[in-house]
């Protein structure tokens, strides 16, 4: 049976999440509703690169099937645009070998952040960004930056939620650009840990603002507590960009 | 007691349109119920240059209404910030003579709307754009316009609803611009009849796409009859842009 990856977006604002919760509209059950139509009933089970949260944005997921459906993947497309929600559509379509896995394989992950800097909060970007409209200092954020980047023990800046036992991470590319009334912040790694792009993002808006130094980040990396770090940026302005495979 | 002139921003994806309805979320109930806190629960009037329905965006929609508070302009603005939900925002707020009416001094009202063009419809454009995706003759859409701009009968292109009796109105701008992925349709007249904008728009698509010719456009103004012009473009590409006023 052939293996198919897809690369999906999608304005998370009005799902719960991607992975399946009783009675919440997700992602993954839209996308199994819509597969189980085109399969008279079947149930496909869908496996994407990871999560995201309520709120999170995707330019980019990846997740694969099994089905015994063989039309070109141009036909895919088209059926999936039809018959998913006008806030998911499928990118890409593609046949990977038997062994390929959405989870297990990624390389890495490309996540972006958006801040909003105008004054007054924009009502059309309520749900796309996160509206900081106060001074930054945005030396102090890049010397910050230089601190996070490469290989930690994120502990601090992961929610102490977690499961995962190993906390160490590698962040390879960590950087923003500024342009008119925004600041979108890149963040490139093999792989993140639960709320860490967003407790970063919280933690340079720190910096930015003057409620911490460049220099408190070694601090707040050695003392391996999620209470060092500043606060967990809002889920709107979150986006999985892209997810790497070898 | 001071007039106050507001102008004010809003998308209109949740709300069942700009005026009062019983069980509906509407952008004048909001802004009323704002105006009733900031009043200790006094009811303020609101007046505004005109209504919008159910999912059209505003950019500069315009209204009045009357108070006995007197803070700073600034201090209005902060407030009505902070109080509004967030999907409707104040931009400008001044102190009006007493004689300023919201609806009965426009002097002419800009409407854009916006077109996608992308191949693939775009979650994050939903509700902010149509999503056209089929290939236009620009040329004969220019020319179309050129029937249209200028002062005629607009029956045709005018909901059948309408209880207006005079259905002449003036276009003194008609324009759109190509960028990317984008087409943006501008309109500039002293009124428009209801949903004028919206089937304009759907009769400039269906020249474009060949269904009508250009010359056709006489026609359908002289038929006085709705029926002969094209559909109503969907509402979510529509933002009501500006109010003039002398």
């Amino acid at each position: 049976m052939p293996k198919y990856k897809c690369v999906i977006a999608y304005d998370g604002t009005d799902f719960a999440g991607y992975q399946v919760q009783p009675e919440k509209r997700t992602i993954q059950s839209e996308f199994e509703a819509v597969l189980a139509q085109m399969h008279k009933g079947t149930i496909i089970k869908v496996t994407a690169s990871g999560r995201t949260d309520s709120g999170v944005h995707a330019k980019g997921q990846v997740l694969h099937f099994e089905s015994p459906l063989t039309f070109p993947t141009e036909n895919w497309i088209k059926a999936f645009s039809v018959l998913l929600p006008t806030d998911i559509i499928v990118l890409e379509v593609d046949i990977v070998p038997d062994d390929f896995h959405a989870r297990f394989h990624t390389t890495g992950k490309e996540y972006r952040y958006i801040v909003a800097r105008s004054k007054l909060r924009d009502p059309f970007k309520r749900n796309y960004a996160y509206h900081y409209p106060y001074p930054l200092n945005v030396e102090a954020m890049r010397e910050a930056i230089s601190y996070l980047i490469g290989t930690h023990d994120f502990t601090s800046f992961c929610s102490a939620k977690t499961e995962v036992v190993d906390k160490v991470r590698t962040i390879k590319e960590m950087d923003f650009e500024e342009s008119d009334d925004f600041m979108v912040f890149r963040f490139v790694g093999e792989g993140f840990l639960y709320n860490m792009v967003r407790i970063l993002v919280g933690t340079l808006l720190d910096v930015g603002s003057g409620k911490m130094s460049p220099h408190d980040m070694s601090g707040i990396l050695d003392k391996k507590d999620r209470s060092f770090a500043g606060k967990t940026a809002p889920a709107q302005g979150l986006y999985l960009w892209k997810v790497f495979y070898k």
